[in-house]
């Protein structure tokens, strides 16, 4: 494990926790599980397995500083700014360049700030397999086995196991698959080759970044440009120049749909979850014996109330709910939410209709 | 018209619209309807009946103060501080007592200060009508003709037609019930000879304090000492001295039932409601297409939302719903209550469980 490191993608902005995630707080800025943040949890996750100097985060410019403040045991240079979002291919483009310049023989994961894993000694223990599968070429992700028809993740195919001797079972990647239908989950549960799809990745710096020049050729040679300026006074600004004239290319399309070598180890009790709505919510989360969840909030009073959800954020404030079932309720600050389970998804659309009638300061 | 006089009883507390209501914020001080509160609703429903000095105002120490800051046109010597509460009987006792001082031919409509009334012009004709059956020595009430067979309303039960050539159709009261289970509610409605107790009495102030007299002795005696006390030094004191050792007694239950000459006037279209229940609101308030009612609250957004109240209290928050039948949101400054509206009685319950838990803050 000498040249492994750890680079946490950390720029995205997502409404579908919204009122709580929000325009300047992102949802790996919340304590959405528990008192830490998802960004707090994921460092602290790889705590054991990195040093902190091995950990990169790569954000952008408006949530560095409250990264800092929330996990100040990375060093200051290890948060490495986007100047604009530019796609998850990008930033692992980006931050393989900088490993690569570190390092030539880094490999690293390249895993997402904001997702939740209940079981961290099964999750070192993946990585720790996936790191030698990775050493040998492989574009390496892991999959989720799934635990129900899900129709928010999208999934991954498996081929033929790869030969190799790995400690750990190790496939071909066969195909990547789109969000389903509720019709195709119910196949692909019942399958027996198909894992959903983390957007956790691990791989060699050298060989991503060989796949880059192949698969996307501009990104490459930005790439080139922006090492070559790398720990000199013009860095930022060469950085800043070429990022702006990308494309948004993202790793499941742009990369490993065409690699040469991709890899699937599939993962059953991680207790995983993208924490992608409200609803995802319940997965993770455990429930009195009525199944409501209050989280973030102790003062929740429920009478003849099952299978809700109550999140609060205001302190001192007393939620009550009567006759009440498979409901959110998310009590913030300005906005309140009260939305039947199955129909987190239809957050967007408010958000949609908040933001084509300019209602700014909801969003 | 010439010895008319309106009689507002203020006093009471009630915790059925918690957390809206609260021990130091009664529900006639809160714009439950519309801009005003129910208590200004009230005396401006007067205004064309009654000159300011001839409504008397009966409440709390505690909530004179906000009820004169409220309605500035009312002179501050006609709020009545009562001591302590001893129940809707003494207070009219002792109004009839201070009419009769001013005017031994005062006639008085005792009326509550926290219902509904959409019909004002009904209303004003109603209690003229009451007046002139109450200047032959009537104790009046006026009778509420049953919309739904309501189990949360008590009924009185009309007898003979009065002879007398009244304007308005009058009847002796045969008997008052106290609030019926379901199954006798349906058939009182059925019935064509039961309205609604409304608590709104009219009567003279001589026969009301004769009839004291006859069936509530100390409260008499007590009465008798305060009036000889009244316009001297001594008021205060003994008001207070007396008004303590009293018992509560109600209007229904120690003087109308038994009452010598007890008169009913059904009402039907006045659009009343004695706003006793967070479900009573969806009986008064208009709906939208959908069944909703956001009252007090512009930034109600309902997504597929039906039959729903959304009462929101914290100006510039936004109140969101999705997939939500049949409910009442309430949203104050320190409690939020989520209630399936046919359920918004065991608002009750939870108040007690704060009693008893001694969370006086949210009480």
């Amino acid at each position: 494990m000498e040249h492994t490191y750890a680079v946490i993608m950390a720029g995205g902005g997502g409404t579908r926790l919204w009122p709580l995630s929000r325009q300047d707080k992102p949802k790996q800025l919340l304590p959405l599980i528990g008192q830490e943040t998802l960004f707090q949890s994921t460092v602290q996750r790889l705590e054991n397995l990195f040093s902190p100097e091995r950990i990169l985060v790569v954000t952008m410019e408006e949530q560095a500083r409250e990264m800092h403040q929330q996990v100040p045991s990375l060093p200051e240079e290890n948060y490495i700014i986007e100047p604009a979002p530019r796609g998850t291919a990008s930033v692992a483009g980006l931050a393989a360049t900088i490993l690569r310049k570190r390092d030539p023989n880094a490999v690293m994961a390249v895993l997402p700030s904001d997702h939740f894993i209940r079981n961290r000694d099964l999750f070192h223990y993946l990585l720790r397999a996936a790191f030698e599968v990775a050493e040998n070429g492989y574009l390496v992700t892991l999959g989720i086995t799934p635990t129900h028809p899900s129709t928010a993740y999208g999934y991954i195919q498996q081929g033929d196991p790869l030969s190799g001797g790995y400690n750990y079972p190790a496939y071909a990647v066969k195909s990547f698959k789109e969000k389903p239908n509720d019709k195709t989950a119910q196949k692909l549960l019942r399958s027996v080759d198909h894992s959903w799809n983390s957007g956790m990745f691990i791989w060699r710096a050298d060989v991503i970044l060989e796949e880059i020049k192949r698969q996307i050729p501009v990104l490459s040679a930005a790439l080139a440009d922006i090492e070559a300026a790398w720990d000199t006074a013009k860095q930022a600004q060469v950085l800043k120049d070429r990022w702006y004239d990308l494309k948004v290319e993202t790793i499941d399309y742009a990369i490993m749909e065409k690699a040469k070598h991709a890899a699937v180890l599939p993962a059953g009790g991680l207790g995983w979850s993208d924490v992608g709505s409200w609803e995802s919510l319940f997965e993770v989360l455990l429930p009195d014996m009525n199944g409501n969840i209050a989280t973030n909030n102790k003062s929740h009073l429920g009478h003849e109330t099952n299978n809700t959800l109550v999140y609060g954020s205001i302190s001192d404030r007393l939620i009550v709910t009567i006759g009440v079932d498979d409901m959110i309720i998310v009590d913030t600050d300005d906005i309140l939410l009260v939305c039947k389970s199955d129909q987190s998804q239809s957050v967007r659309d408010i958000v949609e209709h908040l933001k084509k009638h300019r209602q700014e300061k909801y969003l």
